[in-house]
């Protein structure tokens, strides 16, 4: 018996500009993302995101990014451990503060863009967002790529973490993702998508992009839903994953 | 025998930007409200100040404020009470996040500058602040200005509140103060400003700008230290209050 | 023979985030006022609506706000007017590097949101707005409310000015507009609003909404285009004009 | 006979935020270069700090910097050529509204921190903001580092542009700075400083970290005044210019 978490980044509206499917994502998830104002997302929006999450029965995470709303969080920045660390806190206490109001958990944290790209091969933010993790809350999960530098800081640290995988990218033979600037890196057809997942799942494994095969653990798969294809692919997949007896279900009711 | 908090704005620092002069004034009061990041501070420096204010075993308090750094929040803006709820609870939980990982505990909710001064005054942005406050931590005590709108609409939630007076501001016969756009707003003889103080704490009165006597309820007093005439005053008021056998201790040791 | 200047609000976008129907509109109105990076837009999309408008043959106008992208312009903050006055300096010529760098010229200023209403009724606010255009370029045209405080202060400096009438929205016996917070604000039926017009423009006179009539002066119609029933008054509005033999042209090419 | 320009950054407080010794500066250089408002400065303070330079018959040249007022522009991003193009278009047509205002003219715009660094090695920056400089007024004279890439672009597309060297850094062998995080990058003996200077400004060369001597071109010399060493420097390098017949001015009263 497998079972898989679906997450997907939400809340990302700001002010009068309105971005995402966020009623829609939320209705083939079992863990949100949310901005929590640094690169995207406001105060009102986190409110109402946390909210609609929990009546939809979600599980919540923050997603923190870098402070660059005019980049959407994308933008690679030179940043310090001691920078990774209080943004880090600063976000995640933020949107913890709606949880609270609302009467909900936090479930995990996943950094955003260009930070999260950054703390996959970067150790010491990695080792900094795990510490300030850690420092908040040591009951928080933290997501990171499979194999990346973030999960083996939260590791060490003594977190809980989330292997996260994804089923329109395409993977080198040393188990990271193939880059976008690469030819090859999406993975346009839904059926090879989902059942990359399920090799995924069910054997630990993934076909490279170069024929081999390489091991990778999987504790939630990436999903989007702005636009027609990413809902379409979300859906294929959460009829694969059910047709196979796979349980998709959030993190914290996983174990 | 009598007690009495001293507080002071601390933390308002932003990035290359240093303002204020906060280990001088963390020597003095035995309370501080911290800025969160909207009106002035960032999370290194809420970081740092929280850490210090720790070390000299001063209690803590959040200091949220409206959204404009270019500003300092001291420029009055039309929010709606949904927005001040939303902007409460995003920048005292933040705070939060550095409050626990540094093994504290946040003492009080006190808003700056022009959120202040429309908290003392407007009862629906009074409510919501209350509220809010009292969804993310029912233990936090909420800070305004004594008989103003934001203690009387904690009082209602069910918050602890504070009431805070100044030494060196004059008040009208309806016990608020007098405002600085007035004549004899300010007092600028320090004994002047301690004899307020102690009629206001040992009779619960205070002499209005116009000669008649108000009664006046009095948790905290206002401080600064930002330069050398606000230093001296806390200094003289430290040692009339002492010699007067009242007790100067944060909010949280006084019950 | 009559003639009159169709305007409406251009480049609000943001990053990633994209707001209005710039393309739509542009294929009606003969200006637009483009947000200058404060309330909304961005140096991206400050040029690309540049280009757009120059493209279109639709002159280009600045739209300077205050400095609140979170609230989108829209509420009241307390300014003064130095801060006005430089807001405006700043706003106006970044917009007019991007003209200058496409090889045009900028035809106006009229102020965005709050920024709007407050120059309309705060003569202080209106006077150093005006100043402040002139100082940048004396050819420039300030477009305010028609009888309001800025259209005034722009006559004084020695600006030409642009009133601005609203197709869709009443008046009341002093010749202003009825608060949207009022009932029959909002005139709902496109033929009514064409009535209003054609009768500003060949009688300089508006029907208030008690019934007396006002005059009224008339340089530019306000106009919008971000969902369909304010598209389809624009292209009734044109029809009407044009059929009454009104020449919809912008305003530099008016005189 | 020699002449140089010696620069300095201005105007760099933020609101309430003073940085910088902005007086002091102004008894010294013939050129400065003022923040736009992205990683420094805001509007009342550009319209002051031009008002002040004009006062002190300095010449003023824009000082366009990354968006990231938290990291005073000092971090590195990852920036498009074209959002380079749009960042230096919005920032230098910013403050070349208050120079107008003032009745002056802009003389030369110099990249700040990060995007200067940047701008020095990464020719494809470097372009985009010599032709954005191009784009907007042809008459500007574009600085950089003294055979960076920026000095380069500038040539290329027909601007003047203007080469800055350092009085108290290290050169490696091929006439780049010695970066800061390697020993004997920064000369702190004044008398060097300013052998240094006058080896490069009367024989075009500066002898290397490591002995050799490299020949350099020089327009301009970046100084500061934040501190009181900078500022004795600064005299000192004046005397030392002067005893040496080196006349010192601004850039535009150079040719």
């Amino acid at each position: 018996m497998f079972n898989i978490d679906m997450n997907s980044d939400l809340g990302e509206s700001y002010g009068q500009y309105v971005i995402g499917n966020d009623a829609e994502v939320l209705k083939y998830v079992t863990s949100v993302n949310v901005a929590c104002g640094f690169h995207a997302g406001d105060p009102h929006v986190m409110e109402k995101t946390v909210e609609k999450a929990f009546e939809n029965n979600v599980a919540v995470g923050a997603h923190p990014g870098f402070p660059d709303l005019r980049g959407f969080g994308r933008r690679p920045m030179t940043i310090s451990p001691e920078e990774a660390r209080v943004y880090v806190i600063y976000q995640i206490s933020a949107l913890n503060g709606f949880i609270k109001a609302a009467g909900g958990k936090l479930q995990h944290v996943k950094p955003h863009g260009a930070f999260y790209n950054m703390a996959a091969i970067d150790y010491k933010i990695a080792r900094a967002i795990a510490e300030a993790v850690y420092d908040v809350d040591s009951d928080l999960i933290l997501m990171g790529l499979a194999d990346g530098e973030l999960v083996k800081a939260g590791k060490e640290v003594g977190l809980k973490t989330a292997s996260e995988v994804f089923a329109d990218r395409t993977y080198t033979s040393e188990g990271i993702l193939v880059s976008r600037k690469e030819e090859g890196a999406v993975i346009h057809d839904k059926h090879q998508a989902a059942s990359q997942i399920l090799n995924i799942i069910q054997n630990g494994k993934v076909k490279a992009i170069d024929g081999t095969e390489v091991e990778i653990e999987a504790d939630s798969i990436c999903v989007h839903g702005d636009n027609y294809e990413a809902v379409e692919l979300v859906k294929h997949l959460r009829t694969t994953l059910l047709d196979a007896d796979v349980t998709i279900r959030s993190l914290t009711r996983k174990k």
